[in-house]
């Protein structure tokens, strides 16, 4: 069969990575697809930097519209990141009547109704994989895999810095600033990383696995966001004689209530599969009701991994070519017609345990006040620490445990107890998930 | 679109499972599929006996050939298990133009080879994702998911019964035996233990596992196989004193000698993520050149979890309706015309590192004449511990890492310290891997 014939936006990092992949591994690729997959048109801001890969054989261009234009070219890789240019970009390679590849979580989670829409309107096919989790197959096995199940909650480490900083936070006893630092120069950190450390980035990839698992639209506005600034090497100590971990994680979660997302530093119990995913890695676990828990766990960023991903796409979209649309795996896994409008419960209505830290002055009676305010906001305790003071110091620092409960009842007990004379400060607070 | 018809073979625990899913889930799987999947047929051994699924809407019969003979029918569901009738059966709806879906591991591991050939030249699919793992979409993650990778090997947990009993070993200190027949009252080991204790159950799923791995054909007969039933929990402990957790693993691997095939006790480092997979759990760990370590956890067994590949393969199956055959997931990953005949390594020449113990007679100068044997084999030694002689005892516990060595060197070198007047009986041998 003929070699298919695709043009790269972008040859940065994850583009050097795609053509390196595709070249070294032709051989194992065309024995798999049937044909061989050729990258022939490239565009990139420089004609003449340095790279990380050959560029033989591939016409170079600056202009990405002359490579969206070519009439040639039977899929587009979007590699360049952003969301306005490469939005742009997608429609109009799907005018043309190309397919897309792209690894843009941004682009998806943000414009993803509206190219899919544009998309099924011109029969076009667009993969994503690479988009969350890097290579982790996971859009595949929600999508695929689980298609016979109701999925009742995911729960996924899907930021590789956000879990580097909290691991070594753990094994390390350092502090959130000094290990941000060293991800930095380490290159596991963007020079700005807001994305990544205030949970921007895993929303992304959060809203777009909550469509996917629940059939519903993709709703970035309504995920609720917590980086993990906040977090000192106090909480991840405490967490630990809890006999939990700290992760960040992004959960999607549906009950009779509806369906809450929401990103946030987590207390795991450290016997949890996901509690030892350390470092850069990535994992996500879904609950579904004949599976029960499935993990899928890998490298969620990186040159390769993450064109790993993209390739699979590119053999996925291949395959389809000739498949009318209605036979091809949904974008959003369900049906586009049979989406869900289910409600996204606001915050106040969400349901989780907590970890709450709190200064107080070592003085008899504090610990009485503290449990008649969350005993009055119905809030019921699984275990409190109180620390022995330091010598010299006048607080000690008391860490509860609550049960399960709504956001808003610890909004108001937090409140009140933050205005006792006997509490200093406010009241630092992490949910805890017992993913069972 | 009209409901697709299927037909199925058994109705005991996998295939009540399958029916119960296909009705409690169809809204959700209609959702996805974009129409609905419903059994109409269904042979089981005895028509009046107490059953886990209502089959109402469902055909009756005792007689499996009147199922596959169904005209009306499109996809047959093997779910009786065995080989001969199994793969008779498969042959035959074939040949009458069906497709099949099936959670049959030795039908597929012994006569895969032959089915997807007749398969090919009917144009029929063959969905088998239910045979390895029960639900973990592990064939379709390394059959869709790595299509761009080289793989450079495989480790399974992929038999729960093993397990299980090894997990119980570790934390509750027990012995095999007792381990063993606890698992046979929770029903997790069967009456005949044999195909899962001894590794044979394993075997079958590597065997598979391999061929979409490397792209070669289906060698049952050349994994060398060993089970758990000589593990003890000395064995067991001493490990840990290493920092190991001994595991029944499937591995195979593909190095420039060749391709090894292996089901066998192995001793993993304990901060292995494969080493926190207990109880009846499974899961795979795969490296591959561009994405690196990935793993995917959950159910290898039961009723639901296994009806959840089923139902999965059902849907691609369903999708591929249309789709000419060479555009199409290939059954073994790789065009059938492209599978290689690497050559696969003999057991003599397989490459593990080693944990070793034996009984020494409580004297001087014996570790010496030990470690000039395994000198003398050219095996290197990493640690060494001598326990101390229980009061009374004459012998002592040598127990002997070794870094990585060639199976015929510890199989010289164990035959020539066997000999010695100052060990006492046989040298237990576990293989270790570090899977980095």
């Amino acid at each position: 069969m003929k070699a298919v014939k695709v043009g790269l936006l972008g040859l940065g990092t994850v583009g050097g990575g795609t053509v390196n992949l595709l070249a070294r591994n032709r051989d194992e690729i065309t024995r798999r697809a049937g044909r061989a997959i050729d990258v022939v048109h490239a565009a990139t801001r420089h004609l003449d930097r340095p790279r990380t890969c050959s560029t033989a054989g591939i016409r170079l261009t600056t202009d990405l519209f002359e490579v969206v234009d070519n009439p040639e070219i039977e899929i587009i890789v979007e590699l360049i990141g952003g969301e306005s240019l490469a939005k742009e970009l997608t429609l109009r390679a799907i005018d043309n009547g190309k397919h897309v590849v792209t690894a843009n979580k941004a682009l998806i989670a943000l414009h993803g109704n509206e190219i899919f829409r544009r998309a099924r309107d011109k029969g076009a096919s667009i993969g994503f994989e690479a988009a969350v989790a890097g290579g982790i197959p996971i859009i595949k096995a929600v999508r695929e895999a689980l298609v016979g199940n109701r999925i009742e909650w995911l729960a996924g480490i899907i930021n590789g810095t956000a879990n580097f900083i909290l691991s070594e936070m753990f094994y390390e006893s350092r502090e959130f600033g000094e290990v941000l630092a060293e991800a930095q120069r380490l290159g596991y950190a963007e020079a700005d990383p807001t994305f990544d450390v205030e949970g921007i980035d895993a929303a992304h990839k959060l809203t777009i696995l909550a469509s996917i698992a629940f059939g519903i639209p993709l709703q970035f506005d309504k995920v609720h966001i917590e980086g993990i600034t906040h977090i000192n090497r106090e909480d991840v100590a405490y967490a630990e004689e809890f006999g939990f971990r700290i992760k960040h994680l992004g959960i999607c979660r549906r009950d009779e209530r509806g369906i809450s997302l929401r990103v946030h530093p987590t207390l795991l119990p450290a016997r949890q599969l996901l509690s030892s995913v350390d470092g850069v890695m990535n994992a996500v676990m879904v609950k579904s009701d004949a599976l029960g828990p499935t993990l899928y766990y890998g490298a969620g960023a990186g040159a390769e991994p993450t064109a790993s991903a993209v390739v699979a796409d590119l053999v996925d979209v291949v395959r389809e070519f000739t498949l009318e649309p209605e036979n091809r795996v949904p974008f959003l896994a369900f049906q586009s017609d049979a989406l869900s409008h289910e409600p996204l419960l606001p915050l106040p209505e969400i349901e989780a345990a907590y970890y709450l830290r709190m200064q107080a002055m070592d003085q008899p009676g504090v610990l009485a006040e503290v449990t008649r305010l969350l005993g009055e906001a119905a809030i019921s305790i699984e275990a409190i620490i109180q620390k022995q003071p330091t010598p010299g110091a006048e607080e000690v620092p008391v860490i509860i445990l609550t049960h399960r409960v709504r956001e808003w009842q610890i909004q108001q007990a937090c409140a009140r107890i933050e205005q006792l004379d006997s509490i200093q400060g406010y009241i630092t607070r992490i949910r805890v998930e017992r993913l069972d």
